[in-house]
């Protein structure tokens, strides 16, 4: 007896990462609406499965698709705007005074609508976003089929979404209300760092987060200099100065972490708690180097994420993805160290263990979510193939992603992307270019 | 009064790397047969040239084709075969036995084959070969119009090239003869290493490469490991020992340099040998961290390579450029270090540099060698540009690499490689990985 489904895709090689380093070759994968309905030997699924369009993709490794586990999607339209500067001088000289000029919902808008077809293009179906007018970015993601979490923003300075403290948590309040249980929006509490944030408002996040059950998203230990000025204004570090006031927990999603202790490694491991490793961010801001491997050989989810486009300067997670793998090996002195089915596990399950959505996604399991992305190692430089994992890893670049599935939707097919006006988006980019170029050289 | 020429490129964005920084916006430049003849305002350019050919690329960036210092070409038939291995099991275990079964001209005709269409699709016009079977390297670089120093290897070891010591000496020799003045081929001299070449034979070298003016191309302190080794078995550390026997001076080019002391980058810099930096190798392999921006500032000239695809895993100088780049920054502690404009000299002028080639490449400069490449911003993922150099650092990937140029010949035409039979190309890169892929197996 045959069963329907919508998809049936057979690519060369299936890589669930769940078990972590399978590779399945000559495996197809079935959907239906927005899930994963069946995988099993080629021959197998066609008898089983009577498939509405079966895609074929004889030189393509199937994976789950990324996880962007920290990004600022807006800032894409400040791509590259200051380059070569430390994080507080880019933060203060730059970044904030560019964002006191241009920020708006219009600027979050486009923002947002360029990082979205920039990551889908690159195989990301699920981002971890975190900027201002974060009702806006929600509405966008939806609009374009992006799985998202989306961050309430809370700092202690006024901008145009907030004018002060209390401002920012009533928008939060309103945020988490409107996208509960929502299947595709994930609304997350998102304080912008320890440097930026007072007690006061730590302890209501850490409320906020315990009602809502929500995500706690927030730069953590990015530099020295955050460590030491919190021990000169706190008299500890950071890390313990969150852990004090309730927030470290599974639910706490902790960015950069360059500056770990052994004991903060332990208490993370203990908590639960997620690290987002944004490795190319780091490098660029010399902020220091996340200890990955020590990490996971600990046992503490590790997440990948490209940072905004202000710091890296691109939201390609694959390229990231072998930056990653590269640097913990350097970091740890061991070539043996997060080994290339690691570093993919963190890039897809990893991010979605950090995120709380591992039941649904970041592996290629029946039952979950339908978020595929396939990767083609057709072209001659990407041959020979030994291992699709390895390759995947160290030898590929987003141009060869070639089809993404966001719950069983496709957002790019064969590499064109799907359902973007692609003509209005350079447009748009290049006016903002522009229009920020011209303020930002008459202030110089 | 017109001249004729056979090219005119009008660019966005014309970035000559000498001087360093400089971007000139809406500037053309001129090729007659194999040189730059002219660059100016493309209005002043359209009067003085009768141009054959007017090439339009009015969204990209047209910069000195990228000098790729350091590479194995024909391993990249063994791309990704053994990865997540440190540096001697990944030589003794792996590579090196592969090497004893498969070595052969056939192999160095096919693998360098491959990595030429590889390296030209990706921007690099000057290669610094170093395998086994030079010749066939030499005569393939030719077949195919790539700029090549190609060096003759000298191993203590017997390998299908040469039978001994003697034979390694002998066949380079005749190597050197044959190429002496040859205007597209360089020969150098390739001892492997210090822990792999005695003295006897490096004062040989010396000698050679005094009567030969030849660059003497050495992976020199890979690992710490080498150091150690060298310490004991020399009393001294390699860098040491190569001085002793007369080898650091203008032509050394000392691959990979990951560690060193301050007093051995000021013997760099005083004696004018180059540091060929390969981070990518060197971070998977966790060899160390070559201090790039420490000898940029001591005035060490350094080029960038991308080493072999069996340790990288691909031959993609821009983003080992974009690694390099935000590597040094993390390494320096230092965010301002190692600039976009001193990054983006390092793979080209920097390069040619090492290789003695300064003269004739590296730059975009009226008399050098059109040795040219063209990046495109057209995608909107490339969009909005701010900085054109640090565009082509931090955010760049190589499938942007539009167009490309060898001594005025077009190697890369709107994304197109001209003069390979690619499906030939990819059908055999599959042959090679089939075969050693049912070996290896058989043999673990």
């Amino acid at each position: 007896m045959t069963e329907h489904c919508d998809l049936l895709i057979e690519p060369r090689w299936l890589i669930p990462v769940q078990p972590e380093g399978l590779v399945l070759e000559h495996y197809a994968l079935a959907v239906r609406s927005d899930k994963i309905v069946g995988i099993g030997p080629v021959a197998e699924m066609r008898e089983r499965f009577q498939a509405q369009t079966i895609l074929s993709r004889p030189e393509h490794a199937l994976i789950p698709g990324l996880v962007n586990a920290h990004v600022h999607s807006a800032m894409t339209l400040l791509r590259g705007l200051a380059d070569d500067y430390a994080l507080m001088p880019w933060l203060n000289e730059h970044i904030w005074p560019a964002e006191a000029r241009w920020l708006s919902a219009e600027f979050v808008r486009d923002g947002t609508t360029l990082a979205i077809a920039e990551q889908f293009s690159g195989g990301i179906t699920t981002m971890n976003e975190t900027y201002f007018f974060p009702d806006v970015a929600a509405e966008v993601a939806l609009q374009y089929g992006m799985r998202a979490c989306v961050g309430a923003p809370i700092i202690e300075f006024p901008t145009a979404w907030a004018p002060d403290i209390d401002g920012y948590f009533s928008k939060a309040k309103t945020f988490l209300a409107h996208y509960k249980n929502h299947p595709m929006i994930h609304a997350t509490l998102a304080p912008h760092a320890p440097y930026t944030v007072n007690n006061a408002s730590f302890e209501k996040i850490a409320q906020l987060s315990h009602d809502y059950h929500s995500v706690v998203h927030c730069h953590v230990h990015e530099t020295a200099q955050e460590i030491h000025d919190s021990q000169v204004q706190y008299g500890m570090r950071p890390l313990a100065r969150l852990a004090q006031l309730g927030l470290v927990n599974q639910r706490l999603a902790a960015v950069h972490m360059t500056q770990l202790l052994p004991a903060e490694i332990e208490l993370l491991a203990a908590s639960k708690a997620s690290v987002l490793h944004c490795p190319e961010s780091n490098l660029k801001l010399a902020s220091g180097f996340c200890p990955a491997d020590a990490l996971v050989k600990a046992g503490v989810n590790l997440a990948l994420g490209t940072d905004g486009s202000a710091s890296n300067n691109d939201l390609d997670l694959l390229g990231e993805l072998k930056t990653a793998a590269l640097l913990a090996k350097a970091v740890a002195i061991d070539a043996t160290a997060l080994s290339a089915p690691q570093a993919l596990t963190m890039a897809t399950l990893g991010g979605a263990r950090a995120l709380g959505l591992a039941d649904a996604i970041g592996s290629l399991e029946v039952g979950k979510q339908a978020d595929l992305a396939l990767i083609s190692f057709a072209d001659f430089d990407a041959l020979p193939v030994y291992n699709p994992i390895s390759h995947i890893v160290y030898c590929s670049h987003r141009r060869q992603v070639s089809d993404v599935f966001v719950a069983g939707k496709a957002r790019l097919v064969a590499h064109q992307l799907q359902g973007f006006d692609i003509a209005a988006l350079k447009t748009n980019a290049k006016a903002w270019g522009e229009k920020i170029r011209s303020v930002n050289k008459a202030s110089t």
